[in-house]
């Protein structure tokens, strides 16, 4: 055995531990009963610990070394997984335990007294909690930027977005920032002057609603030999490749809330579904960080099925589905309903033209706090300063503010960016499949997304981690990112 | 830390981690799509090796001696642990790497071809991979008892009933064997003169089954914050004790079939929840044995659920949830339905009078073919000469004879004797209950099983593996097990 392969050998043993816990996690968050918790979070403790050994294995420095003088020998997958696994490898081992447990135990801590401090509208309450776990995560960051030779915001954000720069993402999120506002002005205005779509009549029942869900899941590709769709408090996309299972939650007086959702969901596990089967099991094989990931849930639920030709294609599957007839169930009121903007306080009930302004305030805000220029005790302060200048709205409490999301006190800093990456990317990549293969909307308008889904597996799932995100996506598109296409997109959708 | 808590710390991530393992199993037979079957078998796969390693350290030798050089100091519960876990230990180690995968192919590749030999009635297609089998469980047997002090078939017993040994054995099934073909005419003969009883009429839909079945769950103790009922192909009692997971599958056309199911495997599930929670992932506080395993799930559906004072109970609930009136839906009338002696070729089918006729037969084929004495060729003369001989029957092929059962193909020998082990100490302990407790029968007719439940709870559940099974039924019933106590039951329920 080479070097190389005891490397794979280690890593498959990994992931399939790793493989093990998602399941679990899928479980725990659809099916178990709710006295199942202790125990369960027995397993996934120990998983971790098994998991965290093999990954720091005192014999992976030498294996590295080994495996790295005979890559030239190696085919360019198998070099690029090598590179990859020392990425992780340098993660994993860049932490101490002792720091790893504080860290996990804080962000535990924080998560439960988030919960409760959330509806009672307590930032104070959580305060202490949210300054243990930034302290935390700032070490965190520092050990990292030390072993990766980053900076400590950009060692965050590398645990998520692989090869992510806040020096290349800043720009991109200013050019954005300084756009929207006057950009929303004119879509509201245009709206305004519209009038307001008519509203389909309710209630519409969950299961004419999962099966509808079943229906378009279907029509985009999903493949119910190799996942499942049920229902949990937060919807996501869990399971593995070959048994991808996505969720929704549904609301019996708007049906396009689970809908949506499901095709959000779907978009996933397209991605997950296309991964290469070769290199199942090992780091590039894997997906290619979250933004990437959220393109593809995004060009699916944003680009495509926000769009006229799946809008022409789904409307008289939705009326026949819930018995509906008349003008609230054509194509075009239905598509004025999915597209309607209005600037709120919440980022996870916002549209397609707000979303970026509430990514970009929380990249803005935890950039500041990980640089120890903002104290997390001026936070709510701040927050309700940059939503005023973002979206010209001041949140009433902290509840509608900075209590809103769990991120921050769960410890997942450097995360936000991802969102809003993955919207600029999928109007990109969509922008590069319809130049390509120009049938891809009327194929979309029978429900046919296979010329669709053949450009997106050849030209993004099926590339794994193979290379960069910034170089599939030059590969794919002929340029690196450019928030163009996205502002271009946004114009074409809500003010031709 | 001493070496006690060491092992402690071991068999808890040991347990975790069989636990995570048995979530996943129980998955695989619920949810899971079939595609995802080749990346859950490489998750178990994993999961066994990291298992083995962990039950195999070569650490373990010298931490059991200073365990045991200080297990003065240890309390009898830990003591106990200490001795169950050097017991797990040495059923372990006994077995080389090599010998343990052969074993595992071996039976994974006869399993597949019985697969399909049994539909093709084909014995002599399975015959070299059972041979393969046999031979390979039979050198783990010299192995396991060379390591344990045992005799080759008392090995392999031990695997599931710790203590188990065969000379103690025998001669109770011999006694039985004796018995059972003059019972079984007497009982015949009084069932023809009673004339059959009447058939509710159908079709009984799944849901009001499953809804019947939820209701007489919780009437016996099923507590449904700490367990569910789903559906499988095979049903089975799995999850882990703090998050018990029954299954069944449905028959419109006899819900019977379905009920009795649930009830049998609420028993097991029962033994899970009353096991000590002190003592969750430890040797100590796991189930003692598989035929105490069986005796609950008797014990709930033969003793009690195919009793008059649970028919007097059930018997109402059954006709409202299946809207069914007159004489056939009286509780007399189930009552006979439920207890109808019929002698057949399969055992799965088999009723309480029948049953222990093929388990013996079973025992003593298995018996011979590890000594050596019955070569795998001869088995099916040797299978028909023996169903003439217990129950007077001739398979009229080797499907409806030895292909039945998985077991022997799929390398579980050594497992048969802890069915008719169960029924008897499920009559025995039954016994003790109601002396114990003579108000049991009329709160049962109520549908209160609490009484029962608690005694149980005290006298069984609770005791883990605290003491070997042939102390607890001593303890709780005057006398080790006595074959006369289940001829006493026969005799009372076929008979009187």
């Amino acid at each position: 055995m080479t070097a190389y392969q005891d490397l794979e050998a280690r890593f498959r043993r990994l992931y399939a531990l790793q493989e093990a816990a998602g399941v679990l996690h899928w479980d725990m968050s659809t099916v178990m009963p709710e006295g199942g918790g202790g125990a369960r979070s027995e397993q996934l403790a120990v998983l971790e610990v098994v998991c965290h050994e093999t990954s720091t294995d005192g014999e992976l420095g030498d294996l590295f070394a080994a495996a790295e003088a005979e890559a030239g020998a190696l085919d360019p997958w198998a070099q690029a997984n090598l590179r990859e696994m020392r990425r992780e490898w340098r993660h994993a081992t860049a932490l101490d335990a002792g720091l790893v447990e504080a860290l996990a135990k804080a962000a535990m801590a924080c998560e439960m007294t988030w919960r409760k401090a959330r509806p009672d509208n307590d930032f104070a309450a959580v305060l202490p909690a949210l300054k243990e776990v930034l302290g935390l995560t700032r070490e965190a960051a520092e050990a990292k930027a030390d072993a990766l030779g980053l900076s400590p915001y950009d060692a965050l954000l590398d645990q998520y977005e692989p090869g992510g720069r806040i020096d290349r993402i800043a720009p991109v999120f200013d050019d954005l920032a300084a756009f929207l506002p006057g950009f929303l002005g004119e879509v509201m205005e245009r709206q305004a002057a519209a009038g307001a779509p008519l509203a389909p009549e309710g209630p519409f029942p969950e299961a004419a609603q999962e099966a509808l869900g079943r229906r378009l899941m279907a029509a985009v590709g999903f493949d119910f030999d190799h996942g499942r769709l049920d229902r949990s408090l937060h919807p996501f996309c869990g399971g593995v490749p070959d048994d991808v299972r996505i969720t929704t939650r549904y609301d019996e007086a708007d049906f396009a809330k689970a809908l949506m959702g499901v095709l959000h969901e779907t978009g996933h596990a397209m991605y997950e579904r296309g991964l290469p089967a070769n290199w199942r099991l090992q780091p590039v094989g894997q997906a290619r960080g979250m933004a990437l990931h959220e393109s593809q849930s995004l060009l699916v639920e944003m680009q495509v099925c926000r769009g006229p030709a799946f809008a022409g294609f789904m409307a008289p599957l939705a009326a026949e589905a819930f018995g509906g007839s008349g003008p609230a169930w054509q194509a075009d009121n239905l598509l004025r309903l999915a597209n309607r903007v209005e600037p709120g306080f919440i980022r996870v009930d916002a549209d397609e033209v707000t979303y970026p302004a509430h990514v970009i305030l929380r990249t803005r805000l935890e950039r500041a706090m990980i640089a120890g220029d903002l104290a997390p005790g001026d936070l709510p302060g701040a927050w309700n300063e940059a939503m005023v200048e973002l979206l010209g709205l001041t949140p009433p409490d902290d509840r509608l503010g900075c209590l809103q999301d769990i991120h921050w006190y769960d410890g997942a800093w450097g995360y936000f960016p991802t969102y809003t990456l993955g919207a600029m990317t999928a109007a990109q990549l969509y922008a590069a499949a319809l130049a390509a293969v120009p049938e891809i909307p009327e194929a979309i308008g029978k429900g046919d997304f296979a010329p669709l889904m053949a450009w997106l597996k050849e030209n993004v799932h099926a590339k794994g981690s193979l290379r960069s995100a910034e170089e599939l996506l030059t590969e794919a598109t002929g340029r690196p990112l450019d928030p163009g296409v996205f502002k271009a997109h946004l114009r074409r959708r809500y003010l031709d």
